[in-house]
């Protein structure tokens, strides 16, 4: 069998995994959980079983041999896919199932862990999940300390020490920024007007505003989880989720902007090479960057409220109350806050810096699983001068490490890194600042098409930055951002 | 592989196509079909190929020779699971490809068809289908006439044969009974007070209800499609659904209690078992019965309303301006009409009997494609007095044929007698029709779920009816619950 077809029949399995991911976060009754987990398992062990398999060998190594490099995507299909066959090849099938096995009944401890502010229901589960994290980390090895492979599955060609330094270089300046924009917004009192913002309203605003950035329904949908996603199903079925807070409706609406950013992205990737590392999206820290360009550069600017405050009056009639200028104040309001997901654009990254830190410790070994909710309020308190006042406020938050999704952090900085850089890019083009002056969200969608979701995975993440920018991935244009617009 | 292993590892194959079917109808982006499809057919596929594997038979040879009846339940599994592998085995994949293939395209010409009332548009793919119906039964043999193996793929045990003196027997009685049911409803004036009855309070009221008669929520949901299903994801995850009329709450009401017998009848099921057939349902005609049960002996009955007809006017203030025994008459409401899946309780087996006289004719060749529109009318003439306006009406009103589901009526009408024969042993308990007359339908449930449901696939449905009422399966029960519900 041709590697392509093997690719893409690889990709059906995968995807059908999707659907009952999906299902599982939106829909799944919760006796369900344990049948779910054993269909997931045999999905992805059937999915590993097909990628590692001698016919997929052999197909790879046929193909690199009549490889003529005559068709450079054709070539970085094949480096990609002999990359993909290295990693999976080296962790056994019992292994990855146990894996599925483990994060899909994790994922559900970590609910009620979360629901009780209970450390003690999780941890369990995460000592198996870190035990695993470094059993895959030395069995693919890694060119200075374990963690390097686990973020090697998120970002391609990234390393621990280049993230690591990244940050450290960032902390001062965050932290900087942070403190400057904190303290602007404590002089300011100006407040969203109180609710109810009924949620059937705020839905109906989503929409059309995920549809006026370009998401397309016939191909996507929104729904509700406890914790907003995006995930694809198919080339042509891109699920977006969001959660709905009736006291302020621009929580899900700018997770919609989020989301839909993720979306517009893996509604963007070539169709026909869907399965194909050129019709997939090539890293996390590029995925991310797409969904804080729409939510932060687009979704925060004054031109976006010219065209959406009007209309999010009429959806909210209360909104009428409040002035123009302090609504921007509103949407921009920073201070310091417990909950990641919940954070402002000023003191966000200080929250992934925080992660970084640990998740690093507890693949070195050196901070233990029933330590981390000591560690985390330690250093929250360094970073933020104020300490959670439960764990579910604390490091029983984020849903990523019960899902095994150790090494994730990063690249959220990394997005917010690319998405100013690629965003001062694109506004190089008359067309694209029109366009966004006047609520036209075309041009932009259209820039990004061709010089970022239309590649897929062609280039790695360097590459590609420096491909769509003309410049090597760089702090400059972010951090410019944020001190224009918090410390102006 | 241990032959149970291998049972339950086909379930879980089958049970994740059941996810992707249920999204399919629920929620699937209309651009996603395509890929849908090939998720679909991969599954389908690799069920297939694990059912029809050396492995398998091997196993299930092993099996059988280590048997020594020393578990009736075991040996019942084991003749089951030989029987499935018998079939099969017996179609070459070259003609399930082609029947997959036949059907795919009938199924959008059947929906044509229907929509342009065009027969011709449709004759053709039924010829074709017809055929491979022929085919598949030579292929699996059968006592007396081809048709015997296609009912045989639904109701295990069923001859054409006994169900054809069955109906026979029938025809005149239920003639009689529908014709006194539809004298007498013409005869009151009674109408269901003016919608709108809100879909949100219709919501509510299916959901309390459903909750009454015992359908755990914890394993289980209810959600909304075009045509109303029942679907089983894994066993604690069971799926109904329904569609809303905004002037007729009892339209979805009466449809989730159909579904939820469909439910209720999966959820007690033994989970432990489940992928084997002592924990599957054992035919579409005893899975019939307990929708019919729940619908028509429960949800039609006066007691029930005693109880529920206060709460449903708390739901829709409307309900207050008719009578009781009027709305009662509503719901007992009998007309001839044209469409099967609008045919009330007193009139509903005769287009059943209709269609399996039909479908009879056409796998026997003693009815040509060609001819079947004029015998469908012929027919329903001699049986309602009246003919369908048109095809759409008639012959192209249902979409079972085009899915080569030939042989598959006739469990509706065994639905309804083994509902009505169930019913009657249930209520020899005292506890039973205690509970029914107090709204109580606890007692019920558990001697549905001890009689039948427990027992999963591991009696005939004759010898399980014969089991749990102490009768050979018969008509009387059905005669006389629609004697004294419609002729009294």
């Amino acid at each position: 069998m041709n590697l392509y077809d093997l690719a893409r029949e690889h990709a059906l399995i995968a995807s059908s995994a999707e659907v009952l991911g999906w299902d599982q976060e939106t829909f799944l009754p919760e006796a369900a959980a344990t049948h779910r987990a054993n269909q997931l398992a045999w999905l992805t062990a059937k999915a590993h079983e097909l990628s590692t398999s001698d016919a997929w060998k052999r197909a790879l190594s046929g193909a690199e041999a009549s490889d003529d490099r005559s068709n450079p995507a054709y070539s970085a299909n094949l480096r990609e896919l002999r990359r993909r066959f290295h990693r999976a090849t080296k962790l056994p099938v019992e292994l990855v199932s146990r894996e599925a096995h483990v994060s899909s009944l994790a994922k559900h401890a970590w609910a009620a862990a979360r629901e009780a502010s209970d450390f003690t229901v999780f941890a369990p589960h995460l000592e198996k999940l870190v035990a695993i994290a470094r059993e895959k980390a030395d069995r693919w090895g890694y060119p200075d300390e374990p963690f390097d492979a686990l973020l090697e599955t998120y970002e391609r060609g990234a390393t621990t020490r280049s993230v690591a330094g990244l940050f450290d270089t960032l902390r001062p300046k965050l932290r900087e920024i942070a403190d400057c924009a904190v303290d602007h917004s404590s002089r300011r009192s100006a407040r969203l007007p109180a609710g109810p913002y009924p949620i059937e309203q705020q839905q109906k605003l989503n929409e059309a505003v995920a549809r006026s950035l370009g998401f397309d329904f016939t191909a996507g949908r929104i729904d509700t989880t406890a914790h907003p996603f995006c995930t694809t199903l198919g080339p042509r079925d891109v699920r977006l989720t969001t959660r709905y807070d009736e006291n302020d409706f621009t929580s899900s609406l700018f997770g919609v902007m989020h989301e839909a950013g993720h979306g517009l992205y893996e509604q963007g990737l070539p169709d026909a090479d869907f399965g194909l590392p050129s019709g997939e999206a090539v890293s996390l820290g590029i995925h991310e960057s797409q969904s804080r360009l729409w939510e932060n550069h687009i979704g925060r600017s004054d031109a976006f409220w010219w065209k959406w405050f009007p209309i999010a009056c009429d959806h909210f009639p209360q909104l009428r109350s409040i002035r123009f200028e302090d609504f921007l104040e509103v949407i921009r309001r920073s201070e310091k806050s417990l909950i990641r997901v919940e954070a402002d654009e000023a003191t966000y990254d200080l929250h992934i810096l925080l992660r970084f830190d640990l998740e690093r410790g507890l693949i070195r070994g050196d901070l233990k699983v029933n330590d981390l909710p000591a560690a985390w309020n330690e250093r929250f308190h360094a970073l933020f001068g104020m300490t959670p006042v439960d764990n579910r406020h604390g490091c029983l938050q984020d849903i990523h490490w019960s899902m095994g999704g150790i090494g994730y952090f990063a690249t959220y900085t990394l997005g917010n890194l690319n998405a100013a850089q690629l965003f001062e890019a694109a506004k190089r083009q008359p067309a694209v600042t029109n366009g966004i002056g006047n609520g036209d969200y075309a041009p932009l969608l259209a820039w990004l098409r061709k010089n970022v979701h239309a590649l897929g995975g062609t280039l790695d993440p360097t590459e590609l930055i420096r491909h769509a920018t003309g410049t090597t991935p760089n702090a400059d244009a972010y951090l410019a951002h944020l001190n224009t617009r918090y410390c102006g």
